[in-house]
């Protein structure tokens, strides 16, 4: 495995041998499948979960890992092609990635959307411009668009407590909150669950819609895989029948880029904070599920948090979980 | 081994194998020990020996660990109970906490005292309330109340010395300082000199006595062990005879939690300063002990920590060396 | 090998077999050589290559490391000898330095020049005021005037392409840059090329020349090993069949300490930027080299670094291959 950038780019198959290492990385460790061996860590995004997952997955495999963060460089880095640097920052990313990917066997980069114009981020204009740098194995810590990780963490949280694929109802639902996220995790939650074979409602106000091409690549998935993919702004229509409901705010893509626009869109939309009525229509375990960090009392009611319906923490724990058996199968703990 | 968290949940036999357990790594290392095995570690307070000793250890017996700190997460950690988090916090401790111990064997956590009321202080709520949220064994790294990695590694420094138990006295001394601190250390200090079977004098100005509650625990160690406990605010007649001077500054507890107030009162203390000339009735060769970080010229005189009755620089040793025994004991080297 | 703090300390056969030690260990991993092992790692100084190249090298041999920067003690470390510590910082270094290495196997520190006096800097007063307090093994990671661990990894570079030693041209060649630089880079780099026997010459602005000990230092080593040291601002001369342009800014020697001064000079060269042109009397394949941050279109131009004179990505690469061969020796990877 040369890259885990994108679900798209592995099969249903291999994604469920994935799953399966991972699982049995837990149950029977292998403290030295990685010895000598080490993970780069660039963070051009802060962090808490990913930061603590990948070092906690080197090492149980034997191997270990550094972190570095812009602010570790001399005033920073530059990031803009073709520039003049005679300003505060000393290093461009030009020399630092490739430098930081020549310290390790693979390395993980995180570097969220711009945020401005949602062609570029569509297209991971950063991202790419970062992986294009450098020839190391490299792992997806989350771009613009994508968060393979959480994905493969989240498939694996739902087939751990036996959710269904085929006839499985999973609804990706928008959520409050003060500021506009990032669009990479419902993009790539929705194809995640599509191409895992559920019925997957995108559930959301005017204005909130993902975008098309995103909503195409998740239809296509699902219909591979005999799922659907629908979207809604009726919450009980959603909610009907529903195995997962998966929170998640994100920014207005009507005002994508253009902060007061959006800021004044989301503020009509306080009351989406997912609590107990929100479940009367849904399957009686019907779970809740989120990426973290979440906001209490605003994305969700603190009495789900703490109920039996949230599966946050063994969701969060199988990003180290599943981490471990990507970095297994890149890093040749096979071999 | 689920737990270190107070010395006064472990027998003084318990105490004696870490503490042999302790010399032995050092001096038969066990690099394969804890082979894959992780600790996390959660400083919701600042850190220097700690941050660097268990990393230290941890490595030493073959394993890892990772740090969080609040500033890793977007805008910090929130704490509050049942709050509508529209601030700046991104994240709760309530989901935090479990997910960074879930990707550990075991987790440290430092969290000092808020200092607003001393029964909350006594009562340990802060950190109760962070190991509440968990399952996993736990370090206590440094509470409101407890620094018990200091009181293991402060009574092997004063084995290594042949610093006699019964008999031996132990005076825990009150120094200036610009700031309150908290009282972590001098009551779990006396505690474990208490418990060691030493003769006790905590040597303190009016207004710094120690909490009736700590000084009770203490007196009740020290029968069991054949020592004994006292107070005053005579430097001479504390000084006689003394083994071990162990300097600490701490808040004021008649003004606890009042800034002004105690500020006022520890302004007449600029004096309580170790110097030589405190140890003119003590014993010859009477040492010198803290815990670190410590002013010079304010706490101690320069002359005492350059010179031969200073043992700091091992007693911070041997904290590296006394976690290394708790981590060996609660991470399975033994098995 | 108790310290690695200046090549010079260091015959040309020592230094060969380090090299040929950074190679074997880069083909044939040994990654078990430093098991249980720790490394302290100390930067008073900010890092990106040397904080990354030291935790990976210790990994890759099997053991670990920590780091330690001054903002991790409370409110900062205090330095200054003797004096009362009543203002913000809490901790004086010569309590930390020899608490942090009494936790490693060897200790790393990195501590830049303070560049009030260059009698001071020259004389390494501040890195040996640390030396002085630890008697662990350590590594110089940059002080006021050396770089060792970059000379090592820059002496392999040039091996590694085949550049020649005796009769090899190495241009040290002075570059632009917004603010003073330390002369840790190109007073020690001069001393590699010529301990390496090349014929070197400084190329620089009137009033930046490297003080008359370092250059006499140089040509010593130059007469040892058959090669010369020379100086001019003649560019063509300088670069007349040059194999290396080892480019670097540095502060003015002339109005060192001197911001004003320095600022002024400087400004007058801001054509010292290396490009194309800079090669026209230059061997056909002559190799760029810099020791990394370096400002795009500041102390070099875009089309050198992206195009093949380029080699600063081995070289940076060639720090981590360098270290784990002064880790190897000095932890006793050999035993």
């Amino acid at each position: 495995m040369k890259a885990f950038n994108d679900l798209a780019d592995f099969s249903n198959e291999e994604i469920l041998a994935l799953i399966e290492l991972a699982g049995r990385l837990d149950k029977h460790p292998e403290p030295e499948a990685l010895k000598g061996k080490v993970l780069s860590l660039l963070f051009l995004s802060p962090s808490l979960r990913t930061l603590a997952s990948f070092q906690a997955a080197m090492t149980r495999l034997g191997g270990g890992s550094f972190v570095i963060s812009p602010e570790m460089s001399i005033h920073g880095l530059e990031s803009r092609p073709g520039i003049v640097m005679d300003g505060a920052a000393a290093e461009h990313i030009r020399e630092a990635v490739p430098v930081i990917a020549s310290y390790g066997d693979a390395i993980g980069i995180r570097a969220f959307a711009e945020r401005k114009s949602i062609e570029a981020d569509m297209a991971e204009t950063e991202f790419s411009s970062l992986i294009d740098l450098i020839d190391t194995p490299y792992i997806n810590m989350e771009s613009a668009m994508n968060h393979p990780c959480q994905n493969l963490a989240d498939w694996k949280t739902m087939d751990d407590l036996s959710i269904p694929t085929n006839g499985g109802k999973f609804v990706l639902s928008w959520a409050y909150h003060p500021r506009a996220l990032p669009l990479a995790v419902p993009a790539s939650t929705l194809y995640m669950a599509a191409k895992r074979g559920m019925d997957v409602t995108v559930l959301r106000p005017d204005g909130f819609e993902l975008p098309e091409a995103i909503m195409q690549k998740a239809k296509l998935a699902a219909n591979a895989s005999g799922g659907s993919v629908t979207e809604t702004d009726d919450r009980d229509a959603a909610m009907q029948g529903a195995d997962i409901i998966y929170a998640k705010s994100w920014s207005s893509t009507r005002y994508y880029g253009d902060k007061n626009g959006d800021q004044k869109l989301r503020e009509e939309h306080l009351a989406w904070c997912v609590d107990e009525p929100w479940f009367a229509n849904a399957k009686k375990d019907c779970r809740f599920m989120h990426c973290l960090p979440v906001r209490r009392g605003v994305v969700v009611a603190d009495n789900i948090l703490d109920g039996p319906r949230s599966i946050v923490i063994p969701e969060a724990r199988n990003r180290m979980l599943a981490q471990m058996a990507i970095l297994y199968q890149m890093l040749g703990g096979d071999s």
